[in-house]
């Protein structure tokens, strides 16, 4: 059998106040997943560990089977691949935001990390500037891209380069630029000190030229004369160098497609060696065709054994503190839903999310979130599909576990006898 | 948002036949306990390991978030430090008991482990003759303290010790005191065999001479003459040697703050780097002063942002086997619960146990216990606080990821992205 999994990026809420103390999924009306929910099985599912919050990218690897305490290659890889930037082996990726900051002495101070949501096209202006002008640096070769409003991307190579360095994010506005250093990070790369070092001294000079570059750039006094914060500064962050990351083919055996309007998502599945299918209409956002991301996905099932269907809007409205938009978007999910499970025929359907995101707070929290495996066989749970529903059914499950559970719907474990097999290689008579 | 961590030491019970087959728990009224679980999240909890029954230091650390398998001192470091005890850099303290042997040819046979339970005062003249009499045993410095009753601490310095040996004392009354020897113990300081070895021929050394001062020593005469058991020997183990644990306030970012009556508990907070805040009338006893206790946690939050409050008697009574009393003792502390509830504003409360402690069998269990988070957000569990109502919400956790619950809870913790920043270097324009 084949897999469909539907991640709702940050479907996990907490109890809001005008929903009558309700989480938006268990305030929507959503009678497919309850219908999922109760034919299937259903899990509290805690994406990395009880408690902790993590990063999207972060996430979907733990549910890919992934331990990013063992292996991350780091943030920048996948946003540089979701933006369709080839990285060549070795290259060094950083998230990158065009932002605000105003100079006090020799400190760079952040005023606004998103330069008042800079339009795409200047920001555009902006990286091909520096593109042109700061083609090397220290020896290394720099190549700007900008990809929505304030984010881009940077991507280094042309020498021995390490993610194992600081950030200059100071992650809060009002507090000046950090300075690059080394540090041994947690992304299974080894790490040199001689090298983070050379890259971190690279990485302040590239910060400091392009803020030299941007405060004179004209398109920045225009900004200013009308008002608008000029985007003169850089902040990197999410250093990541493209590693050795196994295929998720060559670890789970299955040839696998990704459906996603989001970039960074694409660049996760990217990295995994995932084939990334293109969707007319999906955004990522609360306009995505829905309907197209859901048949696509169907179609994908005769070609595909392992489909990825992701979808945002659950996590933005959530951000943007709106539970009510939230639960009505469910509900949109949940009808598409209706019709690919009339469709759906031998086929393992999943459905969860890969964390909290609580629109009272507007941030990812660590609370865990239900889950739902769907398919013949299954021994049926009897509850609705919402967090705390799933609670009361009992089973808990980690982010890392989830691979083993849909192979098993699935049928495609075997015994585990600890034997191995070269499958290619046949025993030959003299 | 700060953290109280009300810990009630051997809470969770079996179930009692004269208490209706319920637990002390089960049967004590606890309203507030109830409101707490109703409106807060619940969890089944594994101080440790499912089955394994802890000892009460142990247990604590695991709810610290420090895995004992990996960092643990010795329990003597634990005593040391909650008697007041101040440990240099490298000095090895060991757990002692003032007992009666009986010398049955070169071997001494232990006749009563507690030295019917001699009177404090008692030992405190046995531990200073030891102190003028012994004060130096091959090349190390020895210093004895009493405690309360049979019990007190000795600390060794002035030399490279070890804490890798074995213990002399058989724990069991009936057989003769065992020879200390080198061992490789788990507690995550590094072994080497030479200096285990002449730590253990000094700790040996230390007891037969021991022996020799107490068996003579006029104070026993005298109890002898009464008809009382001899204190005429020592007993030593929990070796354990002032090392290097990460401390909390570094390890959590949380400054933090302990109000306890027993004194091990203390001490490991001392070991930790909690403030150790003295309250009047709180014994670690059935007739401390709850009030006083729960005043003082409610007082420290405006100051720190971790407040553990630990209430032994629980344990004790279970220890004592009375469950009667152990379920009249919870329905005090759920009275002044109330108070601190009401009060209680911005702060998440967390409300468990050490472990269970059986008051049938009057020793501790390695079932779970019930554990409850109270705080603005959670999604409520809809269900009493007890071991069995606990387990049928569904939740289960282990020791070691409480601290992420609570920081969670307090909304303290960032997404897990493995970005590293030092906060404290910012980048200079040239």
């Amino acid at each position: 059998m084949r897999i469909l999994l539907l991640v709702c990026d940050g479907l996990g809420d907490r109890p809001i106040r005008q929903l009558g103390d309700r989480t938006p999924l268990e305030y929507a009306k959503h009678p497919t997943l309850d219908k999922l929910a109760k034919q299937g099985e259903v899990y509290t599912l805690y994406p990395v560990k009880p408690g902790v919050p993590p990063a999207s990218d972060v996430a979907h690897l733990h549910l890919f089977g992934y331990d990013t305490a063992v292996e991350y290659p780091g943030r920048g890889v996948f946003e540089a691949l979701g933006a369709g930037v080839s990285l060549p082996r070795g290259a060094l990726a950083f998230r990158l935001n065009f932002a605000t900051v105003q100079q006090e002495g020799k400190l760079l101070k952040v005023v606004d990390r998103r330069a008042g949501r800079i339009p795409t096209e200047q920001a555009a202006e902006l990286a091909s500037s520096l593109n042109s002008e700061l083609e090397e640096v220290a020896g290394f070769r720099c190549r700007f891209y900008s990809t929505t409003e304030h984010r881009g991307v940077l991507v280094m190579t042309g020498g021995e380069l390490s993610p194992h360095i600081t950030s200059c994010d100071p992650h809060e506005e009002g507090r000046p630029l950090l300075k690059v250093k080394p540090a041994k990070r947690k992304i299974g790369y080894p790490f040199d000190y001689a090298v983070a070092k050379k890259t971190a001294e690279a990485v302040n000079e590239v910060v400091v030229r392009a803020y030299d570059i941007l405060s004179k750039h004209p398109l920045n006094r225009r900004r200013k004369e009308e008002g608008k914060p000029p985007a003169n500064a850089i902040l990197l962050r999410g250093a990541g160098i493209a590693s050795d990351l196994e295929s998720f083919a060559e670890r789970w055996k299955l040839r696998a497609a990704c459906i996603a309007g989001g970039a960074m998502y694409k660049g996760v599945a990217r990295a995994l060696g995932f084939d990334v299918l293109e969707v007319e209409g999906a955004t990522g956002g609360v306009n995505t065709n829905l309907r197209a991301k859901f048949s696509a996905a169907m179609n994908a099932l005769s070609t595909y054994d392992f489909v990825f269907l992701h979808i945002k809007a659950t996590d933005s409205l959530s951000h943007d503190k709106k539970p009510l938009e939230k639960a009505m978007f469910i509900e949109r999910v949940d009808s598409e839903l209706a019709n690919l499970v009339e469709k759906l025929d031998k086929a393992v359907l999943c459905v969860t999310a890969d964390h909290t995101t609580s629109s009272m707070l507007g941030k990812h929290t660590g609370d865990p979130v239900p889950l739902v495996v769907y398919y013949r066989g299954a021994r049926g749970s009897d509850c609705r599909f919402d967090e705390r529903s799933v609670v009361s059914r009992g089973l808990e499950v980690y982010g890392l576990e989830l691979m083993n559970i849909l192979l098993n719907a699935a049928g495609r474990l075997e015994e585990l006898d600890y034997d191995v097999r070269d499958e290619a290689d046949y025993l030959e008579l003299a």
